[in-house]
Parts: structure tokens; sequence; C-alpha cells
């Protein structure tokens, strides 16, 4: 039996036989040059259709979230650009096909990390569709999860979408990976089933000798044993007993909504129950076109959005664009450090009319669909910056302005930002990134960038004593809202309102509804006097459970 | 009399004639093809070794930083890489020679910027000696400041230290810059010059009419006139009456220490009279070597640095290097946001090797010169970080371990932070540029890298309680500390030394000498309550002139 340790992110203790998630195929060889190029070349593009179809056919048997992301991988597999480009390496360079895919993709994954931000997670599926088309000219078993034969601990390095779309649920007793952190999409695919994971655990993936595992997802211990290990799964009780009504045990009314970035996020999250949207973030509308989209154009793709939430709350994202999410119709040019640069709101001080029409749209959307919207700006750093968001938010007739808390600099001042605005979110991704200096995609920096840590959640209780002052709003809608046990925190800390992938929605809000607010504020109290992420946990699932 | 606002960056009134600095050149035309390429390429190297010769010249009539300041944009200007791709860009694509060097030069400047941090301070230097040379190629007279008939203000675009090295300060009445920041050059040089000086007065160069101006440096208003305006200089008492110890009018001590990275930087400190060296950047040891310096080679440099300061405290900081200061030898690799990556401390926690030779050369440079060694780490985010280094440096038998506090979580984690060390020193500007997500480097987003905006002093003021209440010392050693108005609040809001350019020392610490702690106290609680850095400035000296 051996003992590793690494971050808890879904609570709960379960054992049994371990799974392995294969790993990534090794790197393909640059040679032998294949004979014929041209005949290596053709060989392309039936395997990444083959690729596209068993994608397609796994989408075909399941619903909702898991059916898109199978959906948009099948589709990057047909990539034509990706194709082209992998052919070309064959034919111009005598690669052996394999490789001619592999670097293809790899130029495709690096464009997408080097703009940062929204692209640089797509550079995850790439590298799968990638693995999974030179598996296919290979002829060899594609990596990811394998046929489940019964109740197993999956153990991996990391879970891609792709990988546990169509996972069953009912044979998964517990995640444990070797990379990924609090926000990881294991971490939030294991929440949302309820059942225990551990990130981070250094050393799992070279325990090869272990059969079976005793995970606990609350104090991150992952016991490793050459023998056989009884099956017993966590209870999975949170998930199914929430009421709906986002509240304290108490009745302190803490709204669960949804983060949402297309019509299809908001069905979704408007069926896990969310009580609205806490951020839409409207650069669907932009992305891909040359040309800034029309007025109406916009106001039709906001209005699909909206529509499953009339007469609900929706809080609209203006434009977040800048050098790490270029447009082509903007011209940002290129930046040292693109999340430090002209983004969000810093690129409407040059192009407010974009501001405007976006506005418009936005306003046009609301009376045609009939939802709550608020609206909010990304990227403000003072209160002048806000004051001047708000002012033309109302001159657009909108009737609600607010903006996010992601620049530390708002947080520092938020009793003067939110003098001048109805509302703040804050977006505690971004807000982490910049308070510990540490990028958000930088795998080395993923234990800086853990929501617990004490000086981020001191930030955060900066804002909440700002709104409780002012008597104002105050959202949180980074992924540290999707985290049952941070949830109740940062309820304690002032949230009113916590945002959230809609997967997690329903977890969330059964979270809150176990304590009362007077607990989740000592819960918080505890949580800041800490010196670290780990202490941090500790102290409040001490808290919680007295 | 037209009237235009900036930042008043140097204080006082004065006003005379209108002097101005010619603007860069025009950029050269890449047409018409030179008739005979190989003789237009022998006509750079020519031109460039009279720039050089006319540099060193100038630099021969100087002493001291104008000297070192000419000498090496002369040598920058013989570059044999910078004309070998010049007179390549002639031979292969048949450019005018003027247009190579432009070329050539502004290749040299993007991958400077590029690389950020202290590389990128040197593209601007760059770009002078492009000008100067494309001036020699025209045979025209080279931008930069005109001989002066008389006392001036001088108005520019910005000037950099080539522009002002050999200026005759005795004719420089003010200086007004449409461009620039309160931590540019042309601040700096005011300061040390002890004249008033006004920078970003937006719409300075478009009014070419005006002949004469009445600048005020303290509320940052510049009169321009189409008329003659009489000559009347600013008081320039200040600078020359320091006594030499750093302390408040009623004998709080606070330290007037110097930032170096060179010995010669180190002589001309001591010499302008700092009590110590608040910041000694090690970096300049390891630039341009393909291995790590050996202990020896690095313990001699450091002796040569300490010396001058032998009986004084001096605080080494450990190698900062990152993806935007790249070592060959520690192979960093390209992050999309290097401001946010692996850098400074972080970097040895991969290479604890490079870190414990590092200390091993501190310690003996230390002993060698006698002077009083403290040692501090770049980048730390956690007290866990802070733990960490500490632990190091003690084991390499150094007396005294601190850390920068410029990550705006060590500063919301100071009190934990400063339990871990023996002191902590703020670096104002990478804190401001992480405090507001904006790149220091960006002029676009300049006006948040103001080290007066209230949320940045909000942030030193939680260092400074800390410190208090530890009863442990607090530095200041970014810009800010070099700005006089500026330098009481941050002793007001609990720094015990100052760290700044030597040009500064004397302007600080007189300015220091003028008030009481108390009055300083009530002037920084006084900035800390107001929402913008104009603001913050009118409420500071209005408490300092009550």
């Amino acid at each position: 039996m051996s003992r590793l340790t690494g971050v808890g992110v879904s609570s709960g203790r379960a054992s049994g036989p371990i799974a392995r998630v294969a790993d990534p195929l090794p790197e393909p060889p640059a040679t032998p040059a294949p004979t014929d190029p041209t005949a290596e070349a053709a060989r392309i593009r039936p395997a990444a259709d083959a690729v596209a179809e068993r994608l397609f056919q796994r989408a075909a048997r399941v619903e909702g979230d898991a059916k898109a992301v199978l959906e948009t991988t099948a589709a990057m597999a047909m990539d034509p650009a990706l194709i082209a480009q992998a052919e070309q390496q064959v034919t111009t360079r005598s690669l052996p096909a394999s490789r001619a895919v592999f670097e293809a993709a790899n130029g495709f994954a690096d464009s997408l990390r080097a703009a940062g931000g929204y692209m640089a997670e797509r550079a995850r599926d790439v590298q799968d569709v990638r693995d999974r088309i030179i598996a296919e000219l290979h002829g060899v078993t594609p990596p990811g999860v394998p046929e489940l034969e019964g109740p197993s601990v999956l153990v991996a390095r990391d879970l891609a979408p792709a990988d546990t779309a169509d996972l069953d649920p009912e044979l998964v007793l517990a995640l444990v990976t070797e990379e990924g952190g609090p926000t990881s999409h294991t971490a939030i695919l294991a929440r949302a089933l309820g059942i225990p994971a551990v990130v981070a655990v250094r050393g799992v993936l070279d325990a090869s000798d272990a059969v079976g595992a005793v995970v606990d997802g609350s104090s991150g211990v992952v016991e490793l044993s050459d023998a056989e290990v009884p099956v017993q799964a966590a209870e999975r009780a949170a998930a199914v007993t929430w009421n709906g009504v986002g509240a304290t045990a108490d009745g302190v009314e803490v709204k669960v909504v949804a983060n949402v970035g297309s019509a299809s996020d908001a069905t979704a999250a408007a069926e896990a129950g969310a009580q609205g949207v806490g951020l839409f973030r409207t650069e669907f509308c932009y992305l891909g076109a040359d040309d800034e989209p029309s007025v109406e154009t916009q106001r039709a793709a906001y209005r699909e959005v909206l529509t499953p939430f009339a007469g609900k709350p929706v809080v609209v994202r203006t434009l977040d664009a800048g050098a790490d999410k270029p447009l082509a119709f903007l011209a940002m040019g290129v930046e040292p450090n693109p999340a430090l640069g002209v983004r969000g709101l810093r690129v409407a001080f040059d192009r407010p009319d974009v501001l405007d029409r976006q506005l418009e749209a936005i306003a046009g959307a609301a009376a045609d669909s009939g939802a709550e919207v608020s609206v909010m700006a990304p990227m403000v750093a003072t209160a002048a910056e806000a004051a001047w968001f708000a002012e033309r938010v109302r001159a657009a007739g909108l009737p609600r302005a607010g903006v996010m808390i992601e620049v530390p600099a708002a947080a520092l001042s938020a009793r003067e930002v939110l003098g001048a605005v109805d509302f703040v979110s804050i977006g505690t991704n971004d807000l982490a990134q910049y308070v510990f200096a540490a990028d958000r995609m930088a795998g080395a920096l993923a234990e800086l960038n853990d929501p617990w840590q004490p000086a981020l959640l001191r930030l955060v209780a900066q804002v909440g004593d700002a709104g409780r002052e002012l008597g104002k709003p105050v959202g949180v809608c980074g992924e540290a809202a999707s985290d049952p046990l941070l949830a109740g925190v940062l309820a304690g800390l002032g949230a009113t309102s916590l945002s959230m992938g809609g997967s997690a929605v329903p977890v969330v809000g059964a979270a809150l509804a176990e304590h009362s607010m007077e607990t989740f504020r000592r819960a918080a109290e505890a949580a800041l006097a800490t010196a670290s992420p780990a202490d941090a946990r500790d102290a409040v699932r001490s808290v919680l459970s007295a």
C-alpha cells in the first residue's frame, strides 16, 4: 500500500480496482520517408473521417453537453485546414502521414495557446483529435478512457472533455489525475457526477503495479495497493436533493446561476435548473467573422441565448476581445503580454462605436426575449472606467450596469467601483491570474491559481464587504463558484449569487442549502485566517463538520 | 495663450521661450532601388562610424552617468550585427541604405520589446541610434535636443537618455513632453535637476505656433503663448539642502538608498550620497553569457558593486530571469505571457542549484567587501515560497533574508510573508503592472501604471501596516520612490527605506526632511481616500502645503 497526496477537488471516499486511461501515443518518428508520398498523403483524410465518424456515433448515443462536446471534437477532426496542412507536410517534406498529422496539429495547438484565453482552452481538444487520427493511422487503440467492465477508479494524466463525454457515471467510483487543478475538466466533471476526485497527484502514473485504490476526495489522499481493493462507492446524495431555489439553510438567498456562451449552453443550463445567467459571454457572436456583425445579427444571436431565461435575470458581458482573443475587424496588433494588454473594456475606449452597437443589440434582444437583462464590462480597473461604461449602458436604455472584478485594482477600489455601477461580478479565474502574476494556462503555476488561495479570498472579502455596505449585489462567476465546498465560503464572504457551468448548478445549490449563513460566515473567517489553500480547505471542512 | 494639462512630475513654476526637440525623422522610403547595391551598402558603415564618433566625443566632455549613457549608445551604433544586417538588406532586397538601416534596427527593437522587461527598455536606444545613422546618411541634422542658445523650456515627444546626457542644466528652465509617464526618463531627469516638468501633455506637439510657455510642474498645467514670455526659472533649492541622513523633519529615520545594477551605478550612487543600496540587480552578471558564471566569477563581480558601500547596508536581489529575460543556460522556453510566467524565484524551484551557487557567491562577496549584505528574492507570491527562500539563504550563512513584494498576492499576505523573512521590499513598478493587469511597457496603459493610483497605495499601506505590526523593515524600490512628492507618502504608509536611481537620491532626501512623520501620515491617509491619481496628488499637496 503506498500513499500519495494531491488536491481533493470533489469530496467523498471510494475504493475499488484501478482502470487506467491510456496516455497519449509516443511522438511519431519523422522517418522513414514514404516511398510514395502522394499515396501516403492520401491515407490522412480517410483516417480523419473514421475518427470523426466514431465520435459522431458516440455523440448519437448521448444528449445535452456530452453530445455537443463529441460533435465539436468530431468536427475538428474533419477540419479541412488541418488535413490539408498535414497532407502538404507529407508531399513537400516526405514525412510519414502520422508525423505530418502530429506536426500540423501541434502547429494549430501552438497558435491557439499563443492566442491565450478562450482559444488556448481549445488546444487540448486539437491534441486529442491528433492522437485519435495517429492511432487510426497506426491501427492501434486510441488513447482515452477504456471500456469499463465494472465499477472502477479512473487514473489518468488529465481528462479532456471528449475523453469523458459519454462515460458511464454508474461505473466510475472516483477520479485521480497526475495533473490538472481545482478548475480542470476532471474536477468539474467529478462534482457534477457527485463522485470523489483528487487532482495533481504527482507520481500516480508511475505506480504501474497498483491494481486498486482508496480515494479520499476530502483530504486529497490516494492509497494505492498491489492487491485487490473492495469496491465501495461514495454516497451520491448531494446532487439530487436541491429544491431549485438558491439559499442557505436559514433561507438567505444566494442565487445559483449559470455561465453560458451559446444558445445550447443556455438550454442546458435552464434544464439543469439554473435560476438565471450570471455570465453570458458574447464572444461567440464575433468569433470567426471578418467584419463586425451587424446590430440585427447580434440581436438575433443574443435573443436565442436569452429566450430560455425569459422572466429570469441574465447578466450579459460585453465583448471581451484583445490580443489574446483577436478579432479581424478590430486589428489588435501583437503584444508581449496579451493578458496584460489592451483587452476587454480597454478596447472600447478606442472603439466606443463597437460597444454602442453591441449595447443596442443587447437592448433589442432583451425586449424580444423578456429576460431581465443586466450588462457588465470585462477588464475594468478603476471607478472612472466603471462610470464611463455605466453612462453608455444607461444611454442605450438598459436598466442595470455592472462590471467584472477581475483586475486586482478594481477589487482594491471595490467601494468606489460599486459606487459607480449597480452591481459587480468577481471573475475568480482572471483575478487569481493577476493576483498571483501566474498565467492561468501555465501548468507549472497551477498551484498558485488555486481559488482556495487565502490571498485571493481576502480580495473577494473586500469586494463582499463593499457590497454589503452599499447594499449592492456581488456575484462570483469564475469556476471557483462550481466548487461546492468553496461555494458556501464565497457566500460567507458576501457573494449574493454564484455563477458556474450548467452541470455544477444542482450540486452547488444543494451544498448551499446544507448550512446557515452564519455557519458559512464562520467558515469564511476560518479560511481567511490561513496561509495556504490546503489549510483553508481543512479549516472550512472543520467548521462545516462541527 | 492656450492651456494644456498633463501630469506634473517635478514641481515648481518656470517660464521662457520654447526650444523644440526634433522628432524622429520620417520613415525612409523603400524606393528607389539603388543602381549599385554594393556601393549603397558600403555607405552604411562609415555613417554608423561617424555617429559613434560624435557620441564618443560628447562622452569625452562629460563624467559619470552621462558618460556611460553616451558610450553605451555609441557602442550600439557600431554593433556589427546591426550593420551587417542592414548591409544585407541593401544587397539582397535592393533597398536604399537608409531604409535598410531603418528595417534592421526596427527588427532589433522589436525583438527587444518582445523580450520584455530589462531588454525592452533598450528598444528606445536602438531607435535613437537608427535615427542618427539615417540622418547621417541623408546629411540632415539628427533628431534630438538642439544646441540651446539661452534659457529655454524644452518641448519634446519624449526624451531618451542619449538626448539629454550632456544637456546643459543651466539652460533648461522646464521640461514638457507629449508622451511619457511619472517614471519616464524625462521625469527622473527633471527631478534630478530640480526643474519643473509636465509629461503626457496631449497636443503640445501640435501647437507649432507657440513660442513661449509657462510651466507649472505641480498642477501639471502648461500655458502656451504665440508671443514672447519672460524668462523665469524655478527655485532650485531642494536638491542642494539635503544633509545626507534620510529622515523626516522630526527625525524619524527613512533611509534613502539606491537601485544599482553595475559597479559604475554603485560608484555613482555612493557619490550621490545614497546611504546604501536598496536594490542590487544581479542580472548583469548573467546576461550575454552562454553558461552560468562560476561562483568565483560571480563573487568578483558582486564584490566590485559592494565595495563602494563597505560598512553600509546593501540588499542584493537574486537572479530575476524568466521568459522575458531569457538566459541561454536556463533554457526557459516560450510563454504566451512571460510577465505572468516562470520568472524570478519560480525559476529556482526547478533549479535550486543555480540559486545556491549565487548565494555562495554573494556570501563570499559580502565577506570580501565589508558591506552589510541582505538578500532578497524576486517574484514571491506566498508565505511558503518566502520561507523556502529564507531557509536557503540561512543555509548559505547569510544573515538576513527578505523578499520583493511585487506580486499582489504577496502584499495581500504581507503579515504571513513578513513572518517568514526578515524584511520586504515593495517593487512598485511590477506591483502596479499586476494590480492593474496593465503591461508596464504598453504605452496605451501608462495611465494605469501611475504609482499614484489609490488602489496601488492601498496595497502598499497593507504591507506597511504589517511591517509596523511585526517591527520589520519595509522598503520601496520601484521608481515611485524617486518621486519626491510621493516619497513622503510612502514613508507615511510605512516604508522604512526608499530606494531609487542614484540621481534622485538628494532630491528625495531633501523632500523627506521637509515635513514630520505625522504630516506624511496625514498626507498618506488623504491619498488613500481618493479615487484617482490626480485627486491623490492634489490631496497630498494640500496636506503638505497647509
